[in-house]
């Protein structure tokens, strides 16, 4: 599996303001009882496994991922934090280290969307998942991208970082899917909840935060991909990166995004 | 002004079915003070006339619209529906027959995405409305549209209904530019507030409801136009829309579209 993001620092930068960002509106709803044992399939630089962490402390978090490198940055993350009750562990999703039915709930954010067999994946979720445990799932779907004022650059390079996950095995447009793809996996899909991240000229730091930090800096980290795959050329995709830019600072930008979470029981 | 869904029996239909469908995500958090005067401005056949005049009985409703067959339509609905407080007017949302400042509260659902100078409308909304009084505005956003599964016939087919919306100097874009528009004629913008329309196969009714009476009922009401300004052939147009309508009733479907709200003071 390739991660289409990377492994850079700035990267890693670019998934801890996204996950601030982002926590009110995808977390808040998510709780764990106390004693509980969760795994976070996935966890990449910990982005997720922190709030989480801080969120569920009597919970029991396993939080495994298949990179070493994004393992040691999450561990030491969520140790700079004081957060304790976290285990890393370095593990393949489609062949995890456990035992059958062992984990009550399982935890899987910004990760479907970069596996080339998500139905293997989820099947094996399910191997290592409880009877009457939960999985909840948040993806997003980069068809649901809106932006203004739009030009044909920017388009582009939109477009390029939808085309460049799918040249890697991967699906940015999974959000849509989260529902067939959980019932397939033998789940029983509890709720598909669509959640909407907005912003305008009205709140300058989100619009930044938004237009620069989440999405200039995922379509600047595919450059070398997109290029490498003959995707677009130099001059035409960093007009469109230019143009994406300014969206951060335009009082006439608005930006809009939905991300899908399900929450199914095994 | 050419209204892009025309103005069949068919057409007003669909526009009852989706009202009812999303009565409750549009309209459950719009209330008007007892002995305010409200404008509906271009109220269509009623659709949204109906469920503001139920749920507003102390509000004056004044609802105006430029074809005075959909107006009689509409009169006819909230006479039968047995609720009075509602005036009707046939008018030009260019040029109100109103004076400056007599209307405490705008309301405008689905109309400025088939309006081909927006800008004027929403200045004359403003000249009719009181200092510190209210417009809402109500519009989708046909980019918004997220479906499962696709093929390249049916994303033709949606496609083409932006196109003929276009050719008719209207935006099914419009929902991300409420933020601009408002505050562009001289409004204050106080929410522009995203809701996601999803349906999957756990909901079957609501998923017809979606995929047949609101996707499909639109795109095949567009069919003349788009072949009369040659924006498809009927072959490929009509494989389209048979695809779409075998959202309806598939096991995998899922549908998810964003309505904006905004709501802005004078």
């Amino acid at each position: 599996m390739h991660y289409v993001h990377g492994y850079s620092d700035r990267e890693t930068t670019r998934l801890a303001d996204q996950a601030t960002t982002l926590e009110e509106l995808l977390l808040s709803d998510t709780g764990y009882p106390s004693g509980s044992c969760v795994l976070e399939a996935g966890c990449g630089v910990g982005a997720q496994t922190l709030p989480l962490a801080r969120r569920n402390p009597g919970a029991t978090i396993t939080a495994v991922d298949l990179s070493a490198v994004s393992l040691e940055l999450a561990r030491r993350r969520v140790l700079d934090a004081g957060l304790t009750g976290v285990a890393f562990r370095q593990a393949d999703l489609r062949q995890l280290p456990y035992p059958d039915e062992i984990f009550d709930h399982v935890f899987v954010c910004f990760v479907l969307e970069h596996v080339d067999d998500v139905e293997r994946v989820l099947q094996e979720l399910r191997r290592v998942s409880r009877p009457g445990g939960s999985i909840t799932v948040i993806e997003g779907d980069h068809g649901s991208f809106l932006f203004h004022p739009r030009t044909h650059a920017s388009l582009h390079a939109w477009n390029c970082l939808v085309q460049a996950q799918a040249a890697l095995g991967g699906d940015s447009l999974i959000g849509r899917r989260l529902f067939p793809l959980l019932r397939d996996a033998g789940f029983r899909v509890s709720t598909v909840s669509p959640r909407v991240l907005y912003a305008d000229a009205r709140t300058p730091e989100m619009l930044d935060a938004f237009a620069r930090k989440i999405i200039t800096a995922m379509v600047e980290g595919i450059r070398d991909i997109v290029l490498r795959n003959g995707l677009s050329d130099p001059g035409r995709f960093d007009e469109g990166l230019a143009d994406l830019r300014c969206l951060a600072s335009s009082p006439d930008s608005t930006l809009s995004y939905v991300f899908f979470k399900a929450v199914a029981s095994r």
